[in-house]
């Protein structure tokens, strides 16, 4: 046999991040009883009315009336590989303008397999050197560190402010690195509601970081997982809506809005390229890239979210909005369960007040990690997320993210109740 | 506006390898009339029977009653995300051990989307750094040196021989790499009807392997696409069924067998990996880095497949040998429209004689390029791949790669003549 030890496999695999992540799944499947404060994944009952044969029908009847082609041919479509950049690129181009302002063409659209891969690919294609570091919002969303890990690029984090990116902070930061000989090369942000954060960036911030990009010659990697939650007439234009200067590559998903199994997300990457042989998009050289990662979306998975944005008519907004009313609401019932059960025991206990997305943090005076987790698991049935998963360095280590997006109001109440008896014995008044 | 310049991005998408396949697609979608030998699709005729619906309900039935799960949350599993090593693992494991004698465990086993993204988490997590190394068969599919070239592995390429390896070039290679203070880590071999080479290791060079992989301390990463297409009672064991020193990492697709559409493949890492906190096996680190890649693969197509391998009572024998039939009457068609139309211009142009697989190899006393390429498409309606693009160095210049596996012999007949006209006016007599 040979032995194979986990320092001689690939970095990435010996970082705690991913290790945690692991660890976080197991404490999970052995507590599957527990209320689980844990997963941002969508609510279960949204998927509930998504009837994928019909939806699938409904592209096929698309490709056959819209694009010319024949039933048979139509249908064969989703057997086969189909082309890496995707097969609805024109319908995701559609909608991100209706939905969003956004002028986007469908050649700058690529169809990945959820947002992760466009990650992945939007920052292989960027750094090309080792000189080339990745910015992000400090804490973050794991897989956009992860990814960057996997391909070994160095990561800068820049702490959250609570208008999301601190402008002075990335600046200096960007100097430093050109003192350094490095140069960031591009800044990760997701402006609406941060996963784990839960700021939000103003509209004059935005501008602000577009700005900045241009004078320090970075690239913006937007995520807009959950725009969609802001309440109506409350939304802020994204990114890539003001980006004049082809500043940003926005990334999304429709894992929230539609579903997550369909596994269809999708990168806007508009940026002239110039090369030897002419000049192609940004998006052609991802879609080269996907094709070495995935080689292609899955068409099945396409074909349902082509069939869904049809039947909507082109627009996920209505969709968008039944969804993100529950949202809202799971969001304002955890915030008040949480000041209920939790007020008297201020000022030991300290939560955020985030105006959207699906997360609240929690401060408490105890290290939050994975043995209180257990703890919290084990004798009072309630899970939640360390903060230091999401966390570059060391910090965060006292704080828990919990997710109201998986749950009903009644186990929200439930679970708020749980971690209130949780927080008593373990934390404010410890075994000795 | 920002100058963005092919230079200052990733150096994988300036390789010739990148830039040839898409010239290859954009030629292929410039000639949608012409009989394309080109793609190594599978027939569009094999998928027109999947019944989407019935597997999915199969694979329902099956969480419902041999996972004891209820009906609603059976039918969530396809919304919501799922584990990232997957949901069909136990169905594969035994289709495996049934058709292939392979005694592989379930939580050996971590779902894909395709043999690619299996190839690109074995090569990561195993090649730890700037000293590992990647040896492949050259020439060898481009998506094995595409997925190590986008993460920046040196590849080797170890020229095929009639017996796939030449394992003495092998071993020359391996002390070579030492002596240059690096490690040959893994090596990529498809034993079975190598695309595009059309190679078949004999059971005695497969055993060599393994001998050779445990004295120079490598890995195998087996693919195993085409073992399918292998006549009945002609089958030679998959190198995974005789490794018994853990030294091969098996990657596997459906795409083939079941279709390609569903994006679902599959690696077996059986290794045991040592770690501070304990042992674990190589399965799990790689469904840690597709974490940062997919997140997971989508519960729709890998719900169809499982459900088609239960249909089939756990097995894909029956189903590989319909299909295999297909391959090789279309296999053998093409060699005999080959040596029907081409024979008399022997001894200018040779073709190789596979006995599987779906490619054959034909050398023309010409560059085989991209110019050539598009005369043939232009002038004669037919397209095929230069086979430069499956070789590391500059081998290969003047062959082409025919594939018979998505054409029906009427149009094979039509192709080779317009194979034959082509190569007559252009090859043999050239325009001065």
């Amino acid at each position: 046999m040979p032995s194979l030890s986990l320092d001689q496999l690939h970095a990435s695999l010996s970082d705690p991040l991913l290790g945690s992540i692991g660890f976080l799944n197991e404490v999970m499947g052995r507590y599957p009883d527990a209320i689980s404060f844990a997963p941002g994944a969508p609510h279960p009952s949204l998927s509930s009315d998504v009837d994928i044969a019909s939806y699938t029908e409904r592209f096929i009847a698309h490709l056959v009336h819209d694009r010319g082609l024949t039933e048979t041919r139509a249908r064969r479509t989703l057997f086969e590989y189909g082309p890496s950049r995707g097969l609805i690129n024109d319908l995701v181009a559609e909608a991100l303008r209706r939905d969003h302002g956004m002028d986007v063409h469908s050649d700058s659209v690529v169809i990945t397999v959820g947002a992760q891969e466009a990650m992945l690919l939007s920052l292989r294609a960027l750094c090309a050197g080792p000189q080339d570091v990745l910015a992000v919002v400090d804490p973050c969303f794991a897989g956009i560190s992860g990814a960057a890990r996997l391909l070994g690029l160095p990561v800068i984090g820049i702490d959250e402010s609570p208008s999301g990116v601190d402008l002075d902070a990335l600046r200096q930061k960007c100097r430093a690195a050109r003192h350094r000989g490095q140069r960031i090369r591009a800044c990760y942000v997701a402006p609406d509601f941060s996963n784990p954060g839960g700021s939000r960036m103003p509209l004059e911030n935005r501008r602000g970081l577009l700005e900045l990009a241009e004078r320090e010659d970075f690239y913006v990697l937007e995520d807009n997982a959950y725009g969609f939650t802001a309440p109506i007439a409350a939304e802020i234009p994204q990114l890539k809506a003001l980006d004049d200067g082809q500043r940003v590559v926005h990334i999304g998903t429709f894992a929230k809005v539609c579903f997550p199994g369909a596994r269809v997300g999708y990168v806007v990457a508009d940026q002239q390229v110039q090369a030897a042989g002419g000049q192609r998009l940004l998006a052609h050289h991802l879609a080269a890239l996907k094709s070495m990662v995935t080689v292609n979306t899955s068409p099945l998975g396409q074909a349902v979210i082509g069939g869904m944005l049809l039947e909507h008519g082109g627009s996920l907004a209505e969709l968008s909005r039944r969804k993100a009313d529950l949202y809202r609401r799971n969001l304002t019932h955890l915030a008040h369960a949480l000041d209920r059960e939790l007020g008297a025991m201020h000022p030991h206990i300290h939560r955020n007040r985030p105006e959207g997305g699906f997360f609240i943090r929690v401060r408490i005076p105890a290290r939050a990690d994975m043995n209180l987790l257990e703890t919290s698991a084990a004798k009072y049935g309630v899970l939640w997320t360390p903060m230091s998963q999401f966390h570059l360095g060391e910090a965060g280590d006292s704080e828990m993210r919990l997710s109201c997006s998986y749950l009903t109001p009644e186990e929200i109440d439930e679970g708020v109740r749980r971690l209130t008896r949780f927080l008593k014995s373990e934390v404010l008044r410890p075994h000795r």
